[in-house]
């Protein structure tokens, strides 16, 4: 298989739930008016805590320095994993789960630490530029690894013959306390030329949902155990969206589609306090025994917390493997 | 004929060009998102200057106080003429000019400043809510006059009798520079159930058109003698545009209809230095010749000019017209 390091160098960024009303302005400009901007990775994930942002530096200038802006302080390189046609068929799996062995497993074991973005067409994993070196010299064994520079793939080798590598001593990972909330979501995906089509929902969704309706009963009731999470992307012309049927009700049906009909998934969100940035095996911890059982796993990463989607006829095996990761009795 | 005082008490304020970024928030909802927002009266007018924004209260409260916000003291009413249908068809001009000698003359003659606001559908005479008794007995005499309160029509008579009525001195008004700008302008609407159709365009032109495009040349050599002028207004469910040829060619030509067919409109722009708000006659000055020589005029005044627009094929008796009135000698 092939592991390309795409030509994106991205920042990762959190802006507060007040302070988006500030940045609704170039928020609208990147994801709408594509002829006015040279960004090409744009990520926007709304979570109960805040709006994570990840976006390439020419997506980044557009956002002003802010009391309601949080940028982590690495650049990050996103890693795409290509299949190279004569993979085995025996897993039928998508998602994080495909590459849980080949990639996160070893990077997690060499401390590298990765924040995953799976979209409806891929799965990107970030790991901090300062990384790259050991990453190279720990997939190279794996993967043919390719460097995308403006169009063309450079073949990348590890000049230092693994001398990056990082001991493999076996650290004791945290294991976070998870959240499952009720509601189901779907990954969808959308032709870039209908965007125009659903920009006012779109922009009612991600900018006006924290407002009451007028003359609607508020839902706060029915909402119980459930949580707002919400992403969009738009990466190198293709968009993505995670969203959870409620949200979805309000988009017309015939534009958003889904790689098979109907498909839900559960979330499993991940930590208890905000995971920052530093801290290695978390998404290992996941996709390791989703891979061992063959169950699909989206991964998306935000500013404070990991999040898994699982198909939802799966949740109940994945809440026993956490269970017992958590060493807590099982239900009888 | 009628004159109806509306439902609606209006603020009219302006956002300084630097300033829209932080008011794109609020605009976008006042805009697009209807089931978000009470606010019934909604006007945008960008010029070189700034955006005007006239609105109700409901929609006034979606703005937050800001160095870039200016806002008029006043509340301001609007006042609608309507035809009662038995009158006189001999003129076949449309906006100001049909109601040049019935209301605005004899409002400037009673030196109550007005605030005009012409749509694609009709034209709004804005007065200061102060000003309403001497309004009222100014023009009960040509009209039946009703105040709308909640959707009835309620007759309004002068109680005092002409009491308020302020004496009939005749002042000499200033005369202010005009400018004619070289573009042309159209007057458009849109249905209201079409208006996502248009809302990325829409959205690009009012808060995205001073930042450059990618790849597009500038044009600002083309627009040498071009005034940016650009309006859209959302009253009582309808829609009103008035762009210049240029600005129209972004959108999509099915959906934008004008009342007939192709017909462009030449802009005077009324005032060297700002207007203020306490100055009359100023709208009289302009529309009582063109009255006199039967020229329609569409007339939308804003926070720092007003600016009257004519017929194009009228333009060369307008210019000749406002020569005579500066006593300049005529180009032979």
């Amino acid at each position: 298989m092939d592991l390309h390091i795409l030509d994106h160098r991205l920042r990762v960024t959190s802006i507060s739930k007040d302070g988006l009303v500030n940045f609704t302005h170039p928020l609208i400009k990147l994801i709408f008016l594509r002829n006015r901007t040279r960004c090409k990775f744009f990520s926007l994930t709304e979570t109960p805590e805040n709006y994570t942002v990840v976006l390439d530096e020419e997506g980044f200038k557009e956002l002003k320095p802010s009391e309601h802006l949080q940028v982590e302080g690495s650049v990050w390189l996103p890693l795409n994993v290509v299949s190279s046609g004569n993979v085995s068929s025996s897993s039928q799996t998508v998602g994080v789960t495909k590459i849980a062995k080949s990639v996160i497993a070893p990077l997690a074991e060499q401390h590298v630490s990765v924040f995953m973005l799976s979209t409806y067409q891929t799965d990107f994993i970030l790991v901090k530029e300062q990384d790259l070196a050991v990453v190279v010299s720990t997939l190279e064994e794996e993967f043919s690894i390719f460097r995308e520079v403006e169009g063309e793939s450079v073949p990348v080798q590890d000049v230092h013959n693994g001398l990056h590598k990082n001991g493999k001593e076996a650290i004791q990972p945290t294991v976070h306390p998870v959240l499952i909330p009720q509601n189901h979501f779907c990954v969808m995906s959308l032709d870039p030329d209908t965007l125009p089509s659903i920009a006012t929902t779109l922009i009612d969704v991600l900018f006006y949902s924290n407002s009451p309706k007028e003359g609607t009963p508020s839902t706060a009731g029915a909402e119980l155990d459930c949580i707002k999470f919400f992403s969009f992307s738009l990466i190198d012309g293709y968009i993505s969206l995670v969203m959870d049927t409620e949200a979805q009700r309000q988009f017309p049906a015939d534009l958003l589609f889904t790689s098979s009909s109907g498909e839900l998934w559960r979330m499993v969100r991940i930590g208890g306090q905000p995971l920052g940035f530093d801290e290695c095996g978390i998404v290992a911890q996941i996709s390791q025994p989703l891979a061992d059982c063959d169950i699909s796993a989206y991964y998306i990463s935000t500013f404070s917390f990991d999040h898994a989607l699982v198909p939802e006829e799966d949740i109940g095996r994945v809440t026993e493997m956490l269970r017992q990761q958590r060493k807590e009795p099982a239900a009888s």
